[in-house]
């Protein structure tokens, strides 16, 4: 999203240093994070979580060391970790409880043992959090004292910071932004998760191109078909070149998204009442950048101003975020940061980049 | 609810000591509140909104002195403030914007005014943010480390704690959980706020008794036919009477809206994940002392089993508020130690009554 990602080099540096870790479903992403939230390197391997947790946490330690040499450090140089994960997980304990990304990874302490197999203190955390958390430090958020966010890929994912205060919830699913309901109707579109309703239904890439199936087998005409005929895959990235292009039943489906997006903004703004609203993930075709990206914004913005209170339409700030797939493990480092800030000088501090 | 009024006397009072002012559109009530949340004396008077603010500020400033001179106190034992006021407001420079509940009062700095009058540094925050406070401090959720409450009442209020922290919201219109969207669709039922498909259409006294009207004018049978006939008004108790007393049509309409309720709940379930869930105000029939009072719970927390993340169902505890109508000024007080607390000590602290 226009993000240039300049590494700092060691010399510049502003110590403490952090490690980030954002482990995916396919991939993790790991790099070395200064005080101000500047990344100073970074690596990504494979997750292969078929090869069970033990063997990927020795992976990941590999790769953490392979961070920190590639930034010209040693190990006690840093002085903390953040992992984000995908849950579900108990945040208190440091547990994986059943990650349906991470298949045969039940019930097992994966922070504890990354904590053994590198040697240091690690922080636990949500992934869509740890990446909204990224996006508030020294993202499109930097400059707010509160913030949502709506990731949206295959599924919805949603953070939510207040201050220094990422919403984890009590029993570590809060912020999870995509289940927040826009039709209690029992015949509203099904979620992934088993129930209906939920914005996921609505505004995902699954959701967007499942709809798009059904209106091509309702009978619709449009220029995806001939591209399916030569056996493209429907993909959101095909659904906006031919929104791009002027197919007008690819353009009503995504801004049919946007649309449903800004009703379920507009629920958790008059929840909250966040400074400003971020929107990440692979459904914003290239964000601010592209026609596609701001005609998708647009939309959304139209929806809150029909829906929000008067005084939030008009004040709240809706942009799209800024990091990208950095986001997760600079947001994992400044988890890692606030915790080490609170537990030496006895608070949080934000530093802006 | 349950909640027998103890005052605490002068000589068993835990310093410092607290004044709170939960401002109405109808009474005012004042109470004097010790360090562990005890009430010794309260006071309640006419707002009388209609003569303006100026005079309502002389006569909150009495009134406070009654409630100091109540409690065997004099002025200067007193250290703090905390004022609770109907919305819209802007909290950060204490000004009332456009109170639809205080005609008249637009524009109005009421905080100072009021700090002026009776000479202590007041806090300021929402009537339904306060009373939440309240509850979570020394009412149904002092055992609670974060809540969520419903005020139910002829609209639906909402606040938002988590630890320290009631959520305002950036633009002073946090947790206005009553305006929740249920139904994203057009002709979903209509909130007096003008928009469409919010809980307060569907949860609160005035939507109830809206919706008992129109299934009467449709031509069902009901009891309560023959009371409005003998020139009743149509009011939630009366529902709740005839409900009790077997009504299809009166239960039907109350456990209707527990439903709804229950929708409403589990969307700000998946936002914040907090451990406990109120309910409060007029709209629930006695509480848990009541057989109806058991039956809306019950039918609320039926709906959020049926919706909510399973681990969210089972473990997050849904009860009714404890302090009645006393939540308010209790609550405003807490606040205004809070920021006693932080003020003097650095850190806020949650002591238990």
């Amino acid at each position: 999203m226009g993000y240039v990602r300049t590494f700092v080099p060691r010399s510049a540096a502003q110590s403490p240093l952090f490690v980030g870790v954002d482990l995916g479903g396919t991939n993790v992403k790991i790099g070395v994070v200064d005080d101000l939230g500047r990344p100073l390197s970074w690596v990504s391997i494979p997750t292969d979580a078929v090869a069970g947790p033990d063997v990927a946490v020795r992976r990941m330690a590999i790769a953490v060391g392979e961070a920190i040499a590639q930034a010209g450090l040693v190990p006690s140089d840093i002085v903390a970790c953040g992992l984000g994960s995908p849950g579900t997980m108990d945040i208190p304990t440091g547990m994986l409880l059943d990650p349906p990304n991470l298949p045969g990874w039940q019930n097992y302490p994966l922070r504890d043992r990354l904590s053994d197999a590198i040697k240091l203190p690690v922080t636990f955390a949500n992934d869509a959090n740890s990446a909204a958390f990224g996006e508030f430090w020294v993202g499109s958020g930097r400059e707010l004292d509160s913030m949502i966010m709506f990731t949206l890929g295959t599924g919805v994912g949603g953070g939510i910071i207040l201050g220094d205060l990422s919403v984890d919830g009590h029993h570590s699913t809060g912020s999870e932004l995509g289940h927040v309901i826009l039709d209690h109707h029992a015949d509203a579109r099904m979620c992934p998760c088993g129930q209906p309703g939920h914005l996921e239904a609505y505004s995902s890439a699954t959701a967007v191109v499942k709809r798009t199936r059904e209106l091509l087998d309702g009978g619709r005409a449009s220029s995806i078909i001939a591209r399916l005929r030569r056996g493209e895959e429907l993909t959101t990235l095909l659904l906006g070149e031919e929104a791009d292009a002027g197919d007008p039943l690819a353009d009503e489906v995504l801004m049919e998204a946007a649309g449903y997006l800004g009703v379920g903004i507009t629920t958790v703004m008059h929840t909250i009442d966040p400074e400003g609203v971020l929107l990440g993930g692979a459904m914003t075709f290239g964000g601010e950048q592209t026609p596609l990206g701001r005609r998708f914004l647009e939309r959304v913005r139209a929806e809150i101003r029909r829906r929000a209170f008067p005084v939030l339409a008009e004040k709240t700030k809706v942009a799209y975020a800024y990091l990208g797939g950095d986001a997760g493990f600079i947001g994992a480092a400044g988890l890692a940061r606030l915790a080490h800030h609170k537990t030496v000088q006895g608070s949080g501090l934000k530093v802006q980049g």
